[in-house]
């Protein structure tokens, strides 16, 4: 499951309470693309925004209409603790693997993560995607920290930032340094929609996508285009894409993007996030309508 | 409540579950000292490790021990809905104010968190101060935000962060400049003790101290000689502080460097903190040691 396209819907919200109407159209997008993994309750599903009775219903949810396509979901949480019964909520309802981000509030150190990883690998039944996100967590990832937590029990994959892939002789040599420092069987996967191209064309296994919540045909493309060896085609058809990550930026991040776009599409009814978080409005908004219309994303 | 020192404690754990006999020992310290005010759930006081039991537990253990003290209570969540609820909490438990940061998973933009103020400050009984804490938050208000905020019902007070005060002349102006934005009324405080000083000489009406929530006599020595007028006498005891205002910095906030003098003191017994925090070991810890003996802090 940690090949190819991995899709991380939005967990769609309406009034606060959890939209499953809204989030079955959006899983059965992705299950009608064949994705080959979806991941619920990533960043971009809202997991650090969800109490327990939330988190085990979009787990369940998530199961119940994935029609055999492989569901991941987030566990990550500020406590050890809460993270041990977050992954319990979610093996319960069935899900795959888990993916852990070491969410913060106080800036952790590297013997504090490693801590929680052994701590929850160990008490695991199905496998786990080590998650760096430093942009959410604040924390960034040493190699010996990649070395020894790539080694843990369960340990399956690695969802790496796309930044390094934006220069294409930085990224081969993120990725070559990675392949070394981690077991050949662990999936290294990218993630920012942006280095999607780049990371799978770098070599990456799997590409961790925003975009493909909602667009899981056009990321597939992308994809196919690259193991088709045509590269270089993906990466232009990724720049035409340009305006939509310059939105991810604009934004700080892809979370309303895709809200926004829910909306625009009629997959939601109007704003589907959770206060105190927005959608975009006014030109940011009116810029994504434009681009939906023009780039003919599917 | 706004005036003078505000002590900051840790809320200590005992195997994950809070320990309410280490934190009577750390509030009856407080009130022994006669600190103006004290803030439990703080940043120190782990407002975002907690669940709603423990909230509940810890506010009204901080305010039956206060003493006639004004307890200020952090309730700060990702979700507008956790942070009316906390608020409601800590309300119920009797303290006297509330303190509320902007936490983020998703960056928020600056529309998002004037809502979030909007709507928690029109179901307030108490006064709130407004926390802003980038380090921890990833967000730093704006001034027109702070213009905007500050006119809300129930805004009371501002804790700002201490690092302008590095420079006096750069302290002086951004304080000013504060000053002419929001009401007269509003009290700001300084935090980041190693500004402490640089701030109450700049003209801060108040303190948040971490360091004062095991060591409140000492902050209180600092504030008085700057009170009488012997700024730079305040300076260099400050400055002779530096070893510990370095541990902050290096352990990456004062929580750990805290945590751990309150296992060094018997405050507490052992490790004080929630998984997957860790309080400082190996050579952190034995200058710890040395500097708790040296400085003689009180």
């Amino acid at each position: 499951m940690f090949t190819g396209l991995c899709a991380f819907p939005l967990t769609p919200f309406k009034d606060e309470q959890f939209d499953p109407v809204a989030f079955a159209r959006i899983i059965n997008n992705l299950t009608d693309a064949k994705v080959d993994a979806i991941c619920a309750m990533g960043s971009t599903g809202l997991y650090p925004y969800l109490n327990n009775d939330e988190r085990r219903t979009v787990a369940e949810n998530a199961v119940a209409l994935a029609d055999g396509i492989p569901v991941m979901a987030g566990i990550g949480a500020l406590r050890t603790r809460d993270v041990l019964h977050n992954a319990d909520i979610v093996q319960r309802a069935g899900v795959n693997a888990v993916l852990l981000a070491p969410m913060s509030y106080h800036h952790l150190h590297d013997e504090e993560v490693y801590a929680l990883y052994e701590k929850v690998t160990a008490n695991l039944s199905v496998p786990l995607c080590v998650y760096e996100n430093p942009n959410a967590t604040n924390f960034t990832f040493s190699d010996e920290l990649y070395q020894a937590i790539s080694r843990l029990p369960n340990v399956a994959a690695v969802k790496i930032p796309g930044m390094p892939f934006g220069d294409k002789v930085q990224g081969e040599q993120r990725l070559a340094r990675l392949r070394e420092l981690v077991p050949d069987s662990l999936s290294i996967g990218v993630s920012a929609d942006k280095f999607g191209v780049a990371g799978m064309r770098a070599g990456c296994d799997a590409w961790h996508s925003v975009l493909a919540g909602l667009f899981p045909k056009t990321v597939q493309c992308l994809i196919q285009a690259v193991r088709d060896g045509q590269g270089e085609s993906a990466a232009m058809a990724s720049d035409r894409l340009s305006p939509i990550w310059q939105l991810f930026v604009q934004s700080k991040g892809g979370l309303r993007v895709m809200a926004t776009a829910a909306d625009i599409l009629g997959v939601c009814e109007g704003n589907c996030l959770p206060h105190p978080l927005k959608p975009l409005t006014g030109p940011a908004r009116q810029e994504l309508e434009a681009q939906l219309t023009s780039l003919q994303l599917d």
